[in-house]
C-alpha cells in the first residue's frame, strides 16, 4: 500500500492518501478543501487515481474538499449516513469499502459527533477525531456524547491488536501517529479511568466553540460547497 | 525500527525519533529545543532510552534541543566536524553510527551549510535542509554554495534507490515525507535542471534571513545553550 499523510497547518488537520499500488487506484481520507491542489498535484505526480474520498464525520473545524475533489476527478465520496446529505456511498459498521486490491473496513465510532467513522486498512486505524493521540474529540456539540466516545474507543478501538497504527484527524503537539497499545497505556483521559470518570472529565471541561462551526457544518452537509454563515440575530 | 515523526510548528521542524525495538535504545535527530518535554516524555511512553542526538547541521531556524537532551539523558551528540563546537562525536563521509542493532550512515551533503550531513536508516533517508521536498534549503548564508549543493543532491543523495524515503528537516505544505524516485522526478529546482540553471535560480532568489539567525546560529554552535544576540550597531 502507499500512503502519505498530509496537514494542512491552518486548522491542524490531517489529511491521508491510501492507494493500490498495483492498480494505482487511490483514497483521500478528510481532505481540506484549501489543500484540494496540493493534493490533486500529489495524486498526479505519484501516477494515481482519486477513486474514492472517505469522510470520518462532519468536520466542525475546517471545510472539507470531497465535493471539489468528486466535481474534479469523479471520486465516490463515503461517508456515514448519520452526518452529510450529500455522500455518494452511505457505509455501516462492518462495511468494507474496496480500493483495488485493498479492503478498507468502516467502524462506527460515535461519540465526538453521532455519524463519526473510523476505517482500518492494512494495519493503519484512521480514527478522525473519536480517538486523538494522548487525548480524544470534543462531545459538546454535533450530538456528541462522552458515553457513546467512550464506548466506541473501549469497545470497537482498544479492542484492536496494540501494533494498530493510530492516525487521527487532528493532532496539536506535533504528533503524527501512535498505537493502540500506546494510547490503552498512556492516554490520559482513558488509560486507567472508568466510563464515569471520562464522562465527568469531558463534561466539565471549558472549551471555546470552534471558530469556523458556523460556516463548516452547513458546508460540510453540502461536502464542502461554502454556505454563508447564518445572520447575527439581532 | 521503531520511527517516528514529529513537528514543531513554530519553526515547520521535523524532528525524527528512532529506535532498535529489541535493546530499545533511541534516538533523535534534529530536536527542537521547545520540544525537549514532549520528546523526553514519547522516548519515556515508548520504554526506550535515549542515547544519541543527531544533528544534521547547524540550524539558523530554530535552536537545537541536542544539549538540553545530553544534560538529561547523557546522549551521545553526533555532527560533523565542520560545524558546532560543541559535539561529543565528530562524524565524516562514509562513518556508520551504531543504534543498538541498526546502523547510521553518514553522509557528507554540504551546499545549505558547509557542515550539512544527511543520514540513512534502514532505506529511510534524513535529509535535513539539504534536499527538501519539492525543494532544496537555501544556500544564502553560512557557506552555502548551490554548485555544492547540486553536487551533493545529484551524487550522494540521487544515487540511492528510488524507492528510498525522504525525510526532510521541515516542510511548508504539509507533506510528511517523499522518495528519492519522486524528487529525480518531480522536484522543479532539479528535475531536468542542469547545475548551472540551478545555481542560476538559487542565486536570483530573493529572500529575507531567517528570523532567528542572529541567535541560532551562535546558541546551535553552543548545542543550544542560548546566546544574547550580538547589540544592534548604532
Amino acid at each position: 500500500m502507499l500512503f502519505r499523510q498530509l496537514f494542512d497547518a491552518e486548522t491542524s488537520t490531517y489529511t491521508y492518501l491510501l492507494a493500490d499500488e498495483a492498480t494505482r487506484e487511490a483514497a483521500l481520507i478528510d481532505p481540506v478543501l484549501e489543500q484540494v491542489e496540493r493534493d490533486l498535484k500529489l495524486v498526479s505526480e505519484l501516477g494515481l487515481k482519486l477513486v474514492l474520498v472517505l469522510e470520518t464525520h462532519v468536520h466542525a473545524d475546517h471545510i472539507t474538499g470531497a465535493g471539489v475533489l468528486r466535481e474534479k476527478t469523479g471520486a465516490t465520496v463515503v461517508a456515514s449516513g448519520q452526518g452529510a446529505p450529500c455522500v455518494d456511498r452511505k457505509v455501516v459498521h462492518g462495511d468494507v469499502v474496496r480500493l483495488g486490491g485493498l479492503e478498507v473496513k468502516v467502524l462506527e465510532t460515535p461519540g465526538h459527533t453521532d455519524d463519526s467513522l473510523s476505517f482500518l486498512c492494512e494495519g493503519r486505524l484512521f480514527t478522525g477525531d473519536a480517538l486523538l493521540i494522548r487525548a480524544t474529540g470534543r462531545t459538546d456539540f454535533q450530538n456528541g456524547d462522552p458515553g457513546q466516545l467512550y464506548d466506541s474507543i473501549t469497545g470497537h478501538l482498544f479492542t484492536l491488536p496494540d501494533e494498530t497504527g493510530v492516525y487521527p484527524g487532528h493532532d496539536y503537539a506535533g504528533h503524527a501517529m501512535s498505537t493502540i497499545g500506546e494510547e490503552k497505556r498512556h492516554n490520559p483521559r482513558l488509560a486507567g479511568k472508568s466510563r464515569d470518570a471520562f464522562i465527568t472529565f469531558m463534561k466539565n471541561r471549558q472549551i471555546p466553540p470552534p471558530k469556523r462551526l458556523d460556516v463548516a457544518v452547513p458546508a460540510n452537509r453540502a461536502c464542502g460547497r461554502v454556505v454563508e454563515p447564518p445572520q447575527a440575530q439581532a
